[in-house]
């Protein structure tokens, strides 16, 4: 089959899925789940000859890890699996009433986006984790995946094809990728696709939303602050800044940059530079840290940086103001926090902070689906339209409008006997 | 000023213009309404000159029409201002509270966008209105007009950055581009602008959509269709063809296509045809359809086409599942209705049509902002991500997570010891 004869097809297959019923989506997720469990075996001899092949082309230990898909593997995206069924689904809820008119009804529902494009590098288990949810929220679903883990992949696709087939969800919903060319050729596709997630490196999700004019849900940095400001707790502070930065540093919502009040800069620095060292942590500091402070001087490059390791940059600013300009300058949009005892100062530093994520006295690290109780997290989303910051099932439906009438014509409302419309809200689900 | 430094300019006011209140942004508002009409003489006079310089161009007169900027078509936008101006604000809206843990507080608080690129054929009424939008909703803009317009889009945006920086707007929030070479550029500016809306012909929005990574809300073609199933009232079905194709030919949401049950073919054809043409509308039918009735034959091109005239394409269909099918081959995605007394045939059309305004038993044209309620439209967008339909306001923010804790570390939540997230979902405003 041709990547654009797939495309059709899991555009065809996204129409039917539209129509399944959550009772039909969560039957299949259970049958893939006991699909999974019971090819365990085959599937960890997969992914041993992936991981043969791999060694032998000398792949880096990290990425080697990624690719492992064994039976503890196996285990846990079952487990999501279970708990994927028990969470609402995000399509067929009623987002708003309007009556027009007597007898002339408006509804705005949510409904399936139609064919996701995901793109992720070696993990197995982001397969299975990424398809399930696009099932649940009843998108169809292309997926490539690393090339390193073929065999892994062409398996896991076949048993969740077969398993949802198996309990009467229509076949060609998940269809899988295979080569790089492949690619190329589905960022083409902004006719079939509507949404393209890709999971991966930075440069591997910058590379996605510079070649494509399909619409990208993802982030490519997450280069996160710290504000501590001149009336903050400084002991509340150097907690959260150590938190952000050393709790798990290679992950995007660890904070890379403390800024810190000229005020207090004196007092604060020396105590946080020790909290940070007995962790491990380096600095960098601008010129006025490393006055303050032993430390290694921050290029401008430093600011810009997402080092994801144990390294900080701390820059000292006149204030509020300087802070905000120097994230706004900076910052990738992800995660930004601010440490102050004065509410109009949070309240401005979260309102002019062009960020997904405003956080006020707590560490960056809360910026999470898990710890926003979204159930089920999609990714994290710098885009500043559609969905932002730490992305749930809603992030995979949209809604369209529904309106249910009795014959009514545009002609009644027009010329000099027109009804009038009533446009009463009221909450009402739609009976369809 | 180049694009550059204009667009850096707009991101940069942009921040400010997230933290102005209703009060300030209405109170511009105002103001802008009383200069356009305090400069009521010179906007004429500069849009006269625009009209002479057209004439001798040769501008067709559609186009001079939509060139023209009256008494009337400013008193026009100045009750447009003031009706906006009631509408509420759709920034500061908290959509969602999770209390995460006791005094550790996510809220999901509506925010405006950020910098929108606006780029629209002649009519200089088109500036003023979606400039006030991005104004209520907080949000910068970059336009570009029809070059036919020069004059009076210059005198307009001087008014209008004039009058709100009177009010207290901080100036640099709207920006004119006024070269063909200036569009290119901005379509390139991924970086700083976040959304653009084209406005003008389907040609001209389909080569804006081609050629940016921007996200764009807007709709190329409006291709909408109505399908007469057999258990329809024949008298009702006839009364909706009529409307959705004759009510108002020249709008996207007029009706180009007829699908016709078999079943009711003979029927119901005859009946049409005599009212259609009652109103000056030609038809073209398939092969079937010719048999029927007397009509000029359609080819394929027909079903792609958005005619925009007295015309409409009539096929005949095996029913509902065929008449789905072609509706999702070969509609646009804008508005498609159904006309049957069977509520289970409705409800299948609904969720399997792709559709972003599926109607039930109402003419097509009730698809419209105005008719919708919204109070005001931004657009129309066939978009399958942020906004779908006619667009209000509210399709011009976005939202932001702001986190409100006591000092709270993540440290805090792992480990043997760890605090558990209650998860606690309410109604409760943002306080920030």
């Amino acid at each position: 089959m041709t990547i654009q004869a797939m495309a059709r097809a899991a555009k065809q297959t996204s129409i039917l899925l539209a129509a399944q019923t959550t009772r039909a989506k969560d039957a299949a997720l259970k049958r893939i789940a006991e699909a999974l469990r019971s090819h365990k075996q085959v599937l960890v001899q997969a992914n041993q000859k992936d991981l043969a092949a791999a060694e032998a082309n000398q792949l880096a230990a990290p990425l080697l890890k990624r690719l492992k898909f064994d039976a503890g593997k196996i285990e846990e995206v079952c487990l999501g699996l279970e708990s994927l069924i028990q969470l609402r689904d995000p399509t067929g809820q009623t987002l708003s009433f309007t009556e027009l008119d007597q007898g002339l009804e408006l509804y705005k529902v949510t409904c399936p986006i139609g064919v996701i494009g995901v793109i992720f590098e070696s993990r197995p288990d982001a397969l299975v984790q990424i398809s399930s949810l696009c099932l649940k929220s009843g998108n169809a679903v292309m997926l490539k995946g690393g090339s390193e883990a073929a065999l892994t992949n062409r398996l896991l696709v076949d048993i969740i094809s077969q398993a949802s087939q198996e309990a009467g969800i229509p076949v060609g919903w998940i269809q899988l990728l295979e080569t790089r060319e492949d690619v190329a050729e589905i960022l083409n596709l902004d006719d079939t696709i509507d949404l393209i997630i890709p999971r991966g490196s930075n440069e591997f999700v910058k590379y996605i939303m510079d070649n494509t004019n399909i619409a990208v849900l993802g982030h490519a940095d997450g280069i996160c602050h710290v504000f501590v400001d001149a009336e903050a707790d400084l002991d509340m502070a150097v907690a959260i800044a150590v938190d952000s930065k050393c709790q798990y540093v290679a992950v995007c919502n660890a904070a890379e940059t403390l800024l810190v009040d000229r005020a207090i800069a004196p007092e604060f620095l020396p105590r946080v530079k020790g909290a940070l060292e007995a962790r491990g942590a380096e600095i960098r500091g601008c010129p006025e840290t490393c006055k303050l402070i032993a430390a290694a001087p921050a290029t401008d490059r430093d600011w810009a940086t997402e080092y994801l390791d144990m390294i900080l940059s701390i820059k000292v600013v006149a204030g509020l103001a300087e802070a905000i300009d120097f994230i706004n300058q900076y910052g990738s949009g992800h995660t930004d926090a601010i440490v102050t005892q004065n509410p109009d100062k949070a309240a401005q530093f979260m309102n002019t902070v062009d960020t997904g994520n405003a956080f006020w006295n707590c560490s960056t690290r809360f910026s999470d689906g898990f710890r926003y109780g979204l159930g089920a997290e999609v990714g994290v989303s710098t885009n500043k339209i559609h969905a932002r910051g730490p992305v749930g099932l809603e992030g995979l439906v949209i809604y369209k409008w529904k309106l249910i009438g009795h014959g009514q014509t545009v002609a009644q409302y027009s010329g000099p006997e027109a009804r009038t419309f009533t446009h009463k809200h009221n909450h009402k689900d739609c009976p369809l």
